[in-house]
């Protein structure tokens, strides 16, 4: 039986029923009063989700919008930055940070393994030229999570940079909370933790990030964030924005709102836990480095079978769609993603899914049921 | 009674029940091959209406994201360009284009007048080295149209100039044959014509566009067309799209198809007549210069009478949003949009509502019902 789609993937992520019935709301007016108090509340909620006093603004675009947008409004052309690369979107910054001429070096780590903080402090010790460290926090193609706490606290050291993190698999799973930890800027996008569809992304700037616009001299308009600064501070927007995506927006955050922040990051480490567990107890083996892993995916490495092979069975069979490698990691791993609006029930039903589907291929290793039960134990002995 | 709204702005526009209950669905992954044939057919169904067998590209963004998209990748820091400014969306042309740095010679026209095409073949005779011709069709600042098939047609003639065009308002409300009007580049928005809530954005590139491409040295990522050139051909698309968007882009534009083109055509080309009939016959003015009023919108100058009065009157007692004037014009014009999913009890409601409040503004000059049986009286006499 088909078309009865659980994603599984790193996003889009479920969305619930309620973010779907807003999203399916008659448009209103963009200029509004009604639609007003849209941006007003949703920002509200955006700057709690962020922990932040800063500023949240909300794009209509893919989260690379949001990327591209942290870069072109703090920097220049020519400007020495250091971008960490160990995955896809680690070099999805390197490649941003190019196109508009940036003096980019990368600190690098093998795809699985985190970037080493102390590989930052050592170059920004040595180099007060730095204008910005710009890294992936939960690196989505490894299913890493790197050590933003402590690179963003070398950049606190450094008189002229400012860190700027792709949180896009972060925000809405585990805590990054932005002031505290001294993150200038923050890009997101909303069909991850934020249990929407895709179509708006989030750009968050404190004051550090707002005094490094003044300087910048790269050339942008519809991503110039001062246009979005003077507008939500009018509640409104630059241009017209997504209106039903804000819709859907303000009911997710209330959502998320009132489940809390330390329970929404509670249930994505159960998840992870139980999930990373159970892979392990059926023979397979983790990608990301022990420790290492993002509570927004887990990447499997089913040393000798083709991952494809079994992430195409667990389609086929139920309906489930899991995430390929990227790039030479093609056939090499799947990812299971735990992301958003993901329940107990899902992941034991993703374990279970992959056990049958080993099964299936004669590639179990380990008694039927040991996944489930690994799973089950962990999910019951953690509070929900 | 509120919480009845009927949108009568030039965007967002009224969206069908099947187009918010397509927009409702659960996400699916926008790398499977089920959404690669939504990518499909809706590339197919746009190049239809554009009626073109050039590229149309999707873009996760508002419009104005399609309008700098089509400046940034055709053009280069320094290049000449002539932009037509005849209203807030020309303007807008103006900007983007001094944000990057181009040369720009603006040809002007009053607001609430046409471009003069033989302006631009004037200078287009005397400077070879222009490279671009810049221009809105549809000005819904001011509800006029100006004459893209002339303009376009003295670009044609120049050898080194390209047209590019703001077709917003206008792409899905009357002809814009892209192909034999010989218009390079065409720029547009999902909440108009398109029947959407907004957040897609369109360009429209010929043969002549991607020619341009080649030299074009602007710094971009994000909007670079060329990935979505790379992608669209694999039926895919570069970054995560809007998906559920995408659901809702490919329903209306089966209505569209359904409809027509030519019944769209003729069917904007009615409700703007009948608008404008109406309106003239209970004592107001037409702001639109005669003969160059918009199929989409059609701007009112109620003399002597406050127009944002006017307007949010017909806000409180009927719950219809007429748009008011912008800039200079606020207070001075009221908008009606006639753009996209509108039918004729839409144009007569909307005359029947002004009517009513002039009557209890005390400031109708003409006996009640004046407009209702103009306007009918017109739509009565034209084939729908």
């Amino acid at each position: 039986m088909q078309d009865k789609l659980t994603l599984m993937i790193p996003g889009p992520t479920p969305v619930p029923e309620r973010v779907l019935k807003a999203l399916a709301k008659h448009p209103i007016g963009h200029r509004s009063p009604e639609f007003q108090q849209i941006v007003k509340r949703t920002t509200d909620l955006l700057k709690w989700l962020h922990q932040t006093n800063g500023d949240v603004l909300t794009i209509t675009g893919s989260g690379t919008a949001a990327m591209e947008a942290a870069i072109i409004n703090t920097l220049s052309k020519g400007d020495k930055v250091i971008c960490g690369e160990n995955g896809k979107f680690g070099e999805r910054w390197v490649k941003v940070a190019k196109a508009y001429g940036l003096n980019v070096t990368t600190i690098k780590a093998n795809w699985g393994e985190p970037l080493d903080p102390k590989k930052f402090q050592s170059i920004l010790e040595n180099d007060s030229e730095i204008r910005a460290v710009i890294i992936t926090h939960s690196e989505t193609s490894t299913g890493v999570i790197n050590d933003l706490q402590s690179i963003s606290k070398h950049v606190k050291s450094h008189k002229n940079a400012i860190v700027i993190a792709d949180c896009v698999t972060s925000i809405g799973a585990c805590n990054v909370p932005m002031d505290e930890w001294g993150v200038d800027v923050i890009a997101s996008g909303s069909q991850k933790g934020y249990m929407m569809p895709p179509g708006l992304s989030f750009v968050a700037m404190n004051n550090s990030a707002w005094e490094a616009t003044k300087r910048s001299d790269l050339p942008k308009f519809y991503l110039d964030l001062q246009s979005y600064k003077k507008t939500v501070d009018k509640d409104s927007n630059p241009f017209t924005p997504s209106v039903n995506l804000y819709f859907a927006l303000e009911e997710s955050l209330l959502m998320m709102k009132n489940e809390g922040l330390e329970s929404i990051f509670n249930r994505h480490n159960r998840h992870m836990k139980a999930t990373q567990e159970a892979i392990k107890s059926i023979g397979l083996s983790l990608f990301a480095k022990e420790g290492f892993g993002s509570p927004a995916i887990t990447s499997v490495q089913p040393n000798g079978v083709d991952a494809e092979k079994i992430r195409k069975t667990v389609k086929l069979k139920f309906d489930i769609l899991l995430a390929g490698g990227q790039d030479h990691l093609k056939g090499e791993i799947f990812r299971i993603g735990h992301l958003g609006f993901v329940n107990d029930r899902d992941i034991i039903t993703a374990v279970a899914a992959i056990e049958s589907t080993l099964e299936q291929l004669n590639e179990l290793k380990k008694p039927l049921g040991t996944g489930v039960a690994t799973a089950t134990k962990i999910l019951n002995q953690t509070k929900n």
